[in-house]
Parts: C-alpha cells; sequence; structure tokens
C-alpha cells in the first residue's frame, strides 16, 4: 500500500510518497500561495501529481498548519490566512480523483513520531514544536487524541502570563509569546535559530538566552505533564536543530520546576527524531486504510 | 452487580452501595483521621463494613484526593498527608477481604457524571472542581483518560502567572491561587461559599467578586479548551452549590476569552448534576468488571 502525504505550512507544502511502513519512497517541495485558500489547495494538489507519477497511490494524506475538523474542513489556519472555512480535504480530492484525509501537522508528526520515531513503544506522549509559534499534539493511551473537533494541541496559547505580551490569537501572555522560536529571537535580538547557533559555538550571551528560552518552555510542559501525565515530551520544530544545546537546558529546568518529582517517575524530555519530515510521513500514515 | 464507592477527602469519607447501574442503595459517612494512613485505611474499611452489612457487595472502588497509580498506590496527598507511597488498593482489600479498585477522585466524579449525569453522552468533556483547591479529570473519545501513571487531571496547577503568589505546591502562580473556592474567600476576605451566598442574595460587592473570579476561572477554562478541545466543561466542586450566579459569569467570561470563536462550536459549560455523592458513585461504578 502506497500512499502520499502532504506537510502544508504557512512557507512550503513539503510531500512523500511512502509504503505501508512509513518509508519515504520519493519527495518533492512546492512553495505555498498562502494568502489564497483555493490556490493553496492547487499547489498541493501539483504536489500529487510531481509524486504519483512513478508510483501506484492509493490515498493522500494532508496535515494541516490550523484548525482541521474530523471531515477535511480547514476552519481557520493562523499562518494561513486564506484556509478560512474552507474544505480542502473534499477539494483535494476531486481535483486528484484519490481520496484524500485531512488532519493537524502537529499532529501528523506525532503520528509518524509514534509509529516510527521517538514516541515509539510511549502510551503517552506529547509533541512541542518550538517554531515562529508553538505546536503541539498528544497521543494518550496509545492514540492521538484530537478532541471534539479536531482542535486539541494547541498549547502554545495556554495563557503562562496573566495580561502579558499580546498574542496573535487576541489573548495576552501566551506561552509561545515566551518560549518559541520567535520569543528567543526577540529576547536576542535576531533569529531563534541563530542564536542556538551562536550557543552551540560556545557563545556566552547566546547561552544565556538559550537558558532563559529554557525555563519558560519548561514552565509550560509542566503545565502540559500536570493536566496529562504524558511519560515522554518530544521537542521539535525550527529549534531543534539546535540539539543538545536546546535540550539539555530545558531538560535542567524542567527538574527544578517539576511538581512533587520524587512521587513521580521522571518525565523524559527529548527531541523528536524524524525531523522536517515528520509531518509528511505521519500525513502518508494517516492515509493508510484503518488496520 | 452490587458495588461499594468511596470517596476519599481531607476532611470525610463518604460511602455508598450502588447497584450496577449507578443507583444508590445506601450511605455512610465517616470523618477522615488524615494524619495517618493507615488509619485512614482503616476509617475506610470501617465504611465498607458498615455498608455490606445489608448488601451482597463484590467489590470496592475508591476515589482518593491525590496521585493514585494504576496500580492502587497512594503516592503523594496534599490533603491527605499520611498518604505516602501507600498500598491503599492492597491494605484495603485486605483488610475487608473484598477485590479494591482505586482512583483519583475527581477522575471518580466525572466517570459518574459521564455515565449518569451532566456529561453523559459527550465524548470529550472536563471536570473542573473548584474548591480548597482545584481539582479536574478528562474523558476523551469517550474515556477517562488518567495519563502515564494515573496523575492526569492536576489542573489547579498549571502556571498562568508566571512569578505570582506561591503555591502549595512549590511553583508560583498556579491557577488555584486565582480561581479556587479559596482564592474568592481571599479576594473577599471570607469564605468562598459565603461569598457566592451574598451574590445570589444580590450583594453587589459579593457579585463583583463572583465576577472577578470567573474572569480567572475562563481563563484557565479556555487554556484547558486549546489544550484538550473538549466539547463540554462541568463546573463541581464546593462553589456549585451557588448555580448560576457562578456558572453565568464564567460563561460570560468564557466567551470574551476564547480564541478564534468564530471558527469553532461553542464549548458548554454546565453545572455537574451528581453533586457531592459523584464521587463516590464513579467509585463504585470503577468497581464493577469490565464490560
Amino acid at each position: 500500500m502506497t500512499t502520499i502525504g502532504l506537510d502544508v505550512g504557512g512557507t512550503k507544502i513539503l510531500g512523500v510518497v511512502a509504503d505501508g511502513s512509513g518509508a519515504v519512497l520519493a519527495e518533492h517541495r512546492s512553495f505555498t500561495p498562502f494568502e489564497d485558500g483555493e490556490a493553496t489547495v492547487e499547489a498541493m494538489a501539483g504536489v500529487v501529481r510531481a509524486l504519483r507519477g512513478d508510483h501506484d497511490v492509493s490515498a493522500v494524506g494532508a496535515g494541516v498548519a490550523g484548525l482541521v475538523t474530523r471531515a477535511g474542513v480547514v476552519r481557520f489556519s493562523p499562518n494561513l490566512p486564506g484556509m478560512v472555512e474552507l474544505p480542502v480535504g473534499d477539494l483535494l480530492s476531486e481535483a486528484v480523483g484519490l481520496p484524500v484525509t485531512l488532519d493537524n501537522d502537529a499532529t501528523c508528526a506525532l503520528r509518524a513520531e509514534h509509529r516510527l520515531g521517538a514516541a515509539a513503544g510511549v502510551d503517552d506522549v506529547a509533541l512541542v514544536a518550538l517554531g515562529t509559534g508553538i505546536g503541539g499534539a498528544v497521543v494518550l493511551d496509545g492514540e492521538p487524541r484530537r478532541g471534539a473537533s479536531g482542535f486539541a494541541g494547541e498549547i502554545g496559547h495556554q495563557v503562562v502570563v496573566a495580561g502579558g505580551i499580546p498574542c496573535v490569537c487576541g489573548r495576552r501572555g501566551c506561552w509561545e509569546q515566551y518560549a518559541s522560536g520567535s520569543a528567543l529571537g526577540r529576547l536576542a535580538g535576531g533569529r531563534g535559530e541563530d542564536v542556538t547557533a551562536a550557543a552551540a559555538n560556545g557563545d556566552a550571551r547566546a547561552l544565556a538566552h538559550v537558558e532563559e528560552l529554557a525555563g519558560w518552555v519548561a514552565l509550560g510542559l509542566v503545565n502540559l505533564v500536570q493536566t496529562l501525565d504524558v511519560a515522554r515530551i518530544l521537542i521539535s520544530g525550527g529549534l531543534i536543530g539546535a540539539g543538545d544545546v536546546l535540550v539539555d537546558p530545558i531538560r535542567a529546568a524542567y527538574a527544578v520546576q517539576a511538581v512533587s518529582p520524587a512521587h513521580r517517575p521522571p518525565v523524559e524530555i527529548v527531541a523528536a527524531e524524524l525531523g522536517v519530515r515528520a509531518g509528511a510521513i505521519g500525513a502518508a500514515l494517516l492515509a493508510l486504510p484503518v488496520p
């Protein structure tokens, strides 16, 4: 069984062809015409066409950065302003003549990590993607949990500083204003990835900024564990290229902030393993028939 | 099939005998000797003995206010300081000669509300108990989710004001420092229940305090919905005796704070229905064999 998985973000669409085990047979990238939702769907269809030529593809899965319903409608996406109440699943299916299943991009990434990567074998696990904002997804009792409408995992928009920094979502003091790649960039007056790169080279000022960020990341992770009691947390997103330079200070800050640690098994905080393809692989797995 | 359910809190143990449908056939209360864990277990055994005389009881369930493992060990309980790493399930089973199953008290209450009360028929729902602190539990995809160790739902200890009021748990700025019955009492200089009672009688100052509390409650509820996308939230706990005087301002504040409300079905915020017996009924249901 061969399927196509698409990861649709604000700047690019990454598509893969994968076999039933999630192994990638081919990939294709395209820029996202993000301001026009139907043009985005057409670009998604273009990626499908580019990939299916050499493969006998039976279905398409797509992970989209936004509020995606179980019926395949993108209701709202901060990074894809053209996608409002758009039946992306139906439109794409019509355009390519294949069944299409949609999900949130972070949930797709966690699905892939749970099957093949850093969450394999763990029944209760969260993925936290530190990028422009903070995305997330949770697996509880072995299954991705999407909530009533499919909108679970919007953990970047938990308020951690009531009345704090205004957020794009309309609230004030959201976690992603303090703990995302953008927040790190703001702390240091640059890009978040540049700060982690400088920290990796031993730059003292950059290391101090990463440590400050890690404290904020840990604060939200402890909140998440209090609510969901996950055994492992995967860190992914744009910042994770830094590896242990980022994860080690998060682990240290978590250990300081954890509640009643003497009475709980330690929570494992690890880097995601599948990298930038995780979302597309998870989308390809999503398109497989339920076993 | 008749079982006994116990709800073990910091001040009292409430026990019920229930039939397989959760209907209460008898009840019994006892004070909790909370400083000595084994004495608490003996008091639990006393309630079981008082109740089983007239009924053919096959098993016991117990909900305990604390971190309860799936194996029936109470690892830690802020309100029952004598219960530390205590195998309450095994000890009680030995004392009464019946199988015993343990769970968190809020999870038991939500189990009962989900089967018989305000959460019936809703697959994704949270219970939020506003009392001395804030307890909670979640049902996702139709089942209570307890997390890796059984500790999920400790939502009162999510930080919402980083660096804020010190909490009993060791963190600063936990939600329950701003949105619990104790917080309401602190706002008004009295007991939380007295403030809601005064508000019910139209006292303007009390109404203002309840409105301020409702804003804080809503903040944490929006956080919860961002993370879990539940369709309904049940309010329970000591404050809920006030009914709509409490729930209406929470609904109003939620509507103001909700994220992208135009693109989501509204979240229903309702009072729990089963009252003070919810935890004990849920514990009795927990003791039933898995169907």
